[in-house]
């Protein structure tokens, strides 16, 4: 795995799954003048499986996605993504301007317009000025090209706060056919799951069945985008997507089985590996924590606690203070279950520290101080909450809560 | 109603509901000094009704406060409190103390343990010195007094981050009698609803019925105290007590009616005022916005969308930075529904801040940006969140979230 706090080393070409082409560049969407328009496209008609926001208010992008997914019966050719504004809350103005977007890739690319799928993020509430992402589309197309530094240029143009691009890539045989994924994605803050991975774009070239494809991302983004909490806000725009265009000439997965679980292997390594550098460059973020929940009467159940764990600002300000202040991790889990009253038993709850015991049976347990700070003061810090009542487990990925986070909200806009 | 941001001014004796008795001290529980030791008593048994937190981790004083309730059939002599010690998970040790800290309080008032209630805040999971409490009782039983200064020192000594005591009085009249109500409180971070306060202590001579009075309190609490949230954390402490000693000689309130009705108005202002004190003492905060839902489809939808964009740390920071972000509001608003989808129409939403509308029908509306950011830089912001839909309406209120939240809890420990 790449380090987590800086950017990832580029790809060789030989990790570049074949058959696809990148490209970026600055339309003017972003007032700093930093790339802000990024095309993804496969030389053939890929298999297409993506996952949407869960917020009930949906960007344009979203619903015009969704509906081209749809339309193409999940069979299409590029995916054209735009930082700096998420065309969203913008009406049916918005909803013309993802339309017009996918249109315009369309006719260069030479293919049906459902066969675009377009992504947004930035701002929200202010109209897209589509006529910069059309009027650039046409170069956009011609500079496109399958090297690691072009793939690089797209997780480089879809950032918005984030401090450096994202991506990942990993490999497995299916069959006699080597086979490779790669992805990049952006988010730093808006960061909640359901989804929370705000843009990712998965690549590969293997051969899997539209639902085969749409079963591996959910799978893989349950376990890694969506364990992972910035700041308890989920976005309007989270589109992740994967594009499998079958050059690698692997006989196709058209159900389950080992071929099936070979490549969700190799998908699952790639978005946690995305999903962890997200967390890591989440806003003014300085460390992450793993929250790993066991001994609950359920996966579902020590998930929520997980999950109520990691969005806990206490919790995340203690992170921040590399202060071994468990007494807020009992108490966050303990609201979990609000209104719904926890079957839980606490009494029994073990809570380690860096793999320091801090809390057992549901009180304090002696440990030293010291040794406790220097483990929280690492860049990645494992915390476990046991309730040793059941097999049930979960992990979520958190990051520190620091003055660096409001510093960048609260002048955001104005 | 008092300022916000300012300690109230100290009350008058007229305004101090006959019948009860005041006395703080420095026992040794908070390192600074600090006064950490309160004593409310009643001359008289006095009819007492309570609301403790929600969260299932409860610390030991609630669980013997609860235990004191039932068994003294809510008819109780005093309640005794102290700061700097949460005794939460501190397990039977913890249980033990607090039943110690009743008994010794009963001894030197002379009443049954079971018509003491205790209460304690501060750091969880350390062990309680009950010593330092046992060993300070016969000194504060004796330097109680029934002044509007003994009063605020009990205030006093119950805060911990608060940056100021809290205390508020209203008067209103029951039949022929003039009757009291004055109240105290603490609290500014761990403050969510279900229960927000962390302590308040509200204090009447009327006369009411267990019954009355309970239902009376949770009224009240449910707009008041449990209609706030400084950081979405639900504290393992919070209780809300009130004391009824009937002492103003009002005909005895046992049913529903205009005398209780009369009472419940008094209750309310000062719960209402000292909530809202609470939220603007939040820690770190700078303002208080007002966030009022309206046009939704039934009172309960309103109040837990309004929950959630009280609780959006976006919505906290852009508030911090006087941002008129509003996509921000919209967003959170259509997370609220998750995993529940919402039957909330957002194409109509129009959303209001500090009377300025910013968004009309779900999209952007142009507005004057220098205006509504003037309007977002008062110490109180009104923020309108107007589905068009219905008739349900809910109203809660939030602090800005600023870097000196983080700077208070990054180094509360060590």
């Amino acid at each position: 795995m790449n380090a987590l706090f800086s950017e990832p080393a580029v790809l060789s070409s030989s990790q570049i799954p074949r058959g696809f082409a990148f490209a970026s560049a600055t339309c003017g969407l972003k007032a700093s003048g930093a790339p802000d328009l990024a095309l993804i496209s496969s030389d053939v008609t890929a298999v297409a499986a993506a996952v949407f926001t869960a917020n009930s208010v949906k960007a344009a992008p979203v619903l015009v996605s969704k509906e081209h997914l749809r339309a193409s019966a999940q069979r299409v050719r590029a995916v054209i993504a735009n930082s700096g504004n998420a065309n969203c809350a913008t009406g049916k103005q918005g909803l013309a301007a993802a339309r017009a977007t996918a249109a315009a890739a369309a006719r260069e690319i030479g293919c049906a317009p459902e066969q675009v799928l377009v992504c947004s993020t930035g701002i929200i509430g202010v109209p897209l000025d589509v006529k910069r992402i059309v009027g650039s589309l046409p170069r956009l197309v011609k500079c496109q090209s399958n090297s690691p530094q072009a793939h690089a240029g797209v997780a480089n143009a879809i950032i918005t706060t984030d401090t450096r691009a994202k991506w990942a890539a990993a490999t497995c045989r299916i069959g006699k056919k080597e086979v490779r994924v790669i992805g990049c994605a952006k988010g730093a803050g808006m960061i909640h799951p359901q989804m929370a991975t705000m843009l990712g774009f998965v690549l590969t070239d293997a051969a899997l069945s539209p639902s085969q494809a749409q079963r591996a991302l959910e799978r893989a983004a349950g376990i890694t985008f969506n364990a992972i909490s910035v700041d308890g806000d989920t976005s309007t725009n989270d589109s992740l997507i994967l594009l499998a265009n079958g050059t690698a000439g692997n006989p196709e997965i058209r159900s389950a089985g080992i071929h099936l679980r070979q490549f969700v292997k190799a998908l699952e390594s790639v978005c946690r590996e995305l999903a962890l550098m997200i967390v890591a460059d989440g806003e003014g973020a300085t460390r992450v924590a793993e929250i790993e929940v066991r001994g609950a009467p359920s996966d579902a159940l020590a998930a929520h606690v997980a999950r109520t764990v990691a969005g806990s600002s206490l919790v995340k300000t203690a992170l921040a203070g590399a202060d071994p202040n468990w007494g807020r991790i009992l108490a966050a889990a303990g609201r979990a279950y609000w209104p719904k009253r926890a079957s839980l038993d606490y009494s029994k709850a073990e809570i380690r520290l860096g793999g320091i015991v801090v809390c057992r049976r549901g009180q304090a347990h002696p440990f030293n101080e010291a040794a406790a700070h220097k483990k929280m003061s690492a860049q990645y810090v494992p915390i476990l909450l046991d309730f040793k009542g059941g097999s049930g487990r979960a992990v979520m990925w958190t990051c520190d809560f620091t003055a660096g986070y409001v510093k960048i909200n609260a002048s955001y806009r104005t």
